[in-house]
């Protein structure tokens, strides 16, 4: 998240994210893109999609080529244990084959980075998770015949955010990096959402490289293949969320609502309010939202207003006020633990051959 | 906050934040109500408002009656020490007035109780506050002549909630009056806000009782002066804020920003979105809201709706998605460790003659 | 642990123990004293002592009548998670069994009591238990119909020290019970231990009452079935040691090992020193204890002492410096949580048929 | 503190303080060394020793040469904030000096390091030290011009240990050094102390250089000015002691207290016992340590035994059952918050010429 308490900006998060729903978008919209593979798969309820971007589609994009997998994980939000066990072992296989697509050797070893703030409950995934890491390396060094067929070498830092180092995230991993010599890297990191619906739900795993910190000027760091020599996996989760994206989105479910009823109950809008809808528990398609009338009807101008259009002029009411907050759920603190829990079950599991999830307990305290 | 983590409701924070918004309106709009009485306050920049609601007035306005005190404070906000300090100094010297009021006798032995959830942060303002109290009544059973003068009695507990203990946070609470047996009682707890501006920002008073927990079907017991024999002082801080309110109020800043813009500008809503907006910091007042032709103009049939109906109609879009989520600012960490020194400054200086907000820092490690 | 930080004193907790380690020194010793029955057990590795002391017992060993079980689980120390297991499968056997023989019926109701002081890691063994506890009595009261067979009626809560509340323990506790009334109360403390063997190694259970904190005067209050009408069971582990203790022990496996290496070598003691022992694994018993004459050549007037005077000797010589010090292994964050997940385990294995240790980990987070 | 827990051993940690009780020693006893200057100092209550050792002492003396400081700061043990307040004031002018003599420019860039492992309460001094500095090297570099005169530039990590990183400590320090190119380091570690007294209340300073974690083999990497060109300043404070120490303190003050009895009172040691001690506060000198005769008398054998044997008999008695427990005081974790605090406040003053002790506060939350 954000290195930078100073000028905190959520711009550096929404980087990595933005480029999520850039290609989430395409997905649905522009299936047969050139240079842009789309897969979907379910797996034990959990659902997962695939992008796969190469230099053309990179370069029609403008985003760079790479892996992009996004888990959908409601287990931790709806603190159902078995849906959790289950999307660990999901971001296990994924990991796993990533790790395979970037020609990672089986013995490879590994550098895990647990990016974010420590002292930030919903900036504290990395570390959270960097914690529950079965940590390998030095048993290898110190008494390499003892270290049991079936587990790899594996290190783990938390380099925490410049607003607490004062150093440049970025300058501290390529220092660890060149003392240590990894094979291959896994960078763990909180996310702002751009949707209400994604918070605490979508991991998302990518092999294009992370951005860590805010950077001073323009000046922000890439670390990536290109740049480190090694393949570097993001590993990200959104457990944050901004008012701007809440009011867009909320006005956005209000229009499908509203057409909704227009369309289905062929009543006049203003009978709706005083009776109460009857508005039930299926999700809002596309398809649903009204028509550029409809919605001009609905909610006047800013029914008119284009999605950039619209987010534009909500952040312009809001931050002069200081009311464009970040917000992350109240059970924070349990979220937290949970999706910590399953991001190093499944990452411990997909790096060592005799860790499954079934047996991660006795792994971890 | 709710007592009960499996029907989490947000109404039972709300009875206690609807009542004191309800005032606050009174108090700006019809200030001459019988049987209320109004005042403001200002105090080395920390603005105070008292409502007063006499027994013909709490009939008037179908509320209890009590003193109902507001004190602001942005200092937590934006992490300004100096300005804490002030707030703690105000609301020493406001409590002690309450007490005064209320007949609380100088050496009064009292009972603090930390509300909420220790384990779900923005929860936790009730046991973080009760940490920081400054405790004596053993000192005066065991060894009485040793305690000097300038301290009265003081104990503290923290009931926890009823997800937590299974009891009801109101039995556990009268089961230790009954045995400590204080003059009054402080009653700490975070609250769920009806306003994005007043998180982490207000503090609350007033001597109209608690209700802790959510209690079974509708049978909350009422902890007052009534039920308990005692004052009941309760002092709350909104921690948390529902996506419908930042909704409803962000439509709301929209409404008087476009209004705004219309009148001072002379130009046509059009030309403004794609040009930005040239919008100051100066808050937007009351009367900046622009008239119901500008509302529909601006905002179609959702600009139409009164306040009641627009917060129906929100929460009637975001509910059955699950989308309506209760969130907390990202820096919910920070915010809650200074609040909460805030308050026990503020709390142990009034209690005891010999401590002010200078020299509480040696009492608290 | 001593409820009263300003007199701290180790008195109140070895209160507890040195009636458990006085039976032990009887069931080693004396197996045959009217009133006394000692039985010894072993299971998966665990073993377990009964002592049962009836009324006639009481009088002729001066303590209090009741049944008091020990079980030697060193599985929290070696962190050896399947021994953990195992443990906590025999204290919720050995607890069930302790329920049944106080009468408590199957579906009564209970309280769990974390005592101890939750800011002090190695006396806060009973909040972290606690924490864990699965509490279901809300459950019953809310929505009786939807409990599922095979659970109970449980409430918990942690009342503190009295140096943090300013109130006498036991009263929180008596407050406590007479709204909740529970058919039973369990109590977890952590202890003060008289042997560096035992610490964080023995879980002790007894149904012969608590003393909650130190008390004002002489006027210590009992909770028992004989104060409280229902029957009180107490878990207790021993998490810190005295300078004097480890002092004592030293000394006595310094005079053990010697008197073993005079008697099984036959070379004068002069010559052991510079060569090294060969001191092997093995535990030394009482039977290695030297001779008297033996003890005065090796230690001269302080191997005459008996261990009573010992222990005063070197009481008197670490107190008046300020060097008897109360101290903790230095892992002692990782036993507390590994100590407080076995217990917690038992506890909620014995409590609802519904739960055994294997599915534990699913009713906690 | 030891960095392997693995192959956990207290010998690192007493490599640092070995040396400097050796050099506290020789100040005592032999104040005439060539080529070691030693000087005593007291200020606000404060004692202070200083050494200094060049390098035909270094060679005398078998250890490096250097400046070795020993604060005796006896306020977090008593809790009096007073005497903390004083101590961190010496702190910052004794550390101000070494800088000094260590040829740091006035606005030279340091780098804090806070070794030790976060897990572990008694060993985290490092870490819980390093979130107090008042870290301003992103300020430097990101708006140069705002940052005011008066400060200068500062970053801290926190490098963790071996068993929790997988990586080597000194290897992270190392990278992070050359991309960070500090002209001065500062370390902070928690020690295991060589005498019950010291625990808590000495702090020392050196600038001979640190050799974090463990090492593989003998491999213990140095980090000193010789290997990494810039001044490397140790700060330790022994938080852990050994059940050898603690016996072996006791047989001694149990042979001075003895002979004190016995040269004093004119009495035979055997009155003594039954009667009990009258034993004043005064601390015991060297010169209270009774005659070889009286010691035999006393304690036999043992009595006879020189310092490094009884210690060798002591530890070859505890280590085979694993009863040498490495334990710290049970008031752990208020300890290390108080230290922490201290040391912070008495580093950031010595760091920034705007900082002093009284305005510390209002730099950390």
């Amino acid at each position: 998240m954000a290195d930078n308490q100073i000028n905190y900006s959520v711009r550096t998060d929404l980087a990595v994210e933005a480029k999520d729903m850039y290609v989430e978008k395409e997905q649905e919209k522009k299936p047969n893109i050139k240079g842009v593979e789309i897969q979907n798969h379910e797996e034990k309820g959990i659902r997962v999609s695939y992008v796969k971007i190469d230099e053309e589609g990179a370069e029609r994009l403008g985003k760079k080529a790479g892996n992009y997998i996004t888990i959908y994980a409601d287990g931790v939000k709806n603190q159902d244990t078995k849906s959790q066990e289950n999307a660990a072992g999901v971001l296990a296989s994924e990991l796993e084959k990533l790790l395979e697509l970037n020609h990672v050797p089986e013995n490879g070893r590994g550098l895990i980075v647990g990016l974010g703030n420590w002292n930030v409950t919903p900036d504290a995934l990395g570390p959270m998770t960097t914690e529950k890491i079965l940590v390998t390396s030095h048993l290898f060094q110190l008494e390499y015949e003892m270290v049991s067929v079936g587990y790899r070498s594996v290190g783990a830092v938390t380099p925490g955010v410049m607003g607490v180092t004062g150093i440049e995230t970025s300058e501290i991993i390529v220092g660890v990096i060149e003392q240590f010599k990894p094979d291959f890297v896994i960078a763990i990191d909180a996310l702002a959402s751009r949707s209400i619906e994604r918070i605490n739900e979508t991991i998302q795993l990518s092999d294009s490289g992370i951005h860590p910190g805010s950077g001073v000027g323009n000046k922000r760091k890439e670390l990536s293949k290109e740049t480190l020599g090694v393949p570097v996996i993001a590993i990200g989760v959104p457990t944050v969320v901004d008012a701007v994206t809440i009011t867009n989105d909320t006005i956005d479910f209000l229009l499908k609502h509203l057409g909704n009823e227009w369309n289905n109950k062929d009543r006049p809008f203003q009978a709706l309010v005083p009776g109460g809808f009857s508005f039930g528990k299926k999700k809002l398609e596309e398809k649903d939202m009204p028509s550029l009338e409809q919605r001009k009807t609905f909610l006047g101008m800013v029914g008119t207003l284009s999605e950039e259009e619209k987010r534009a002029l909500i952040k312009e009411v809001l931050t002069p006020m200081g009311h464009n907050m970040i917000v992350t759920p109240k059970e924070v603190d349990g979220f937290m633990k949970d999706m910590a829990h399953l991001l190093a079950s499944g990452i411990n599991a997909a790096l060592h051959e005799k860790v499954d999830i079934d047996n991660f307990s006795s792994y971890t305290r």
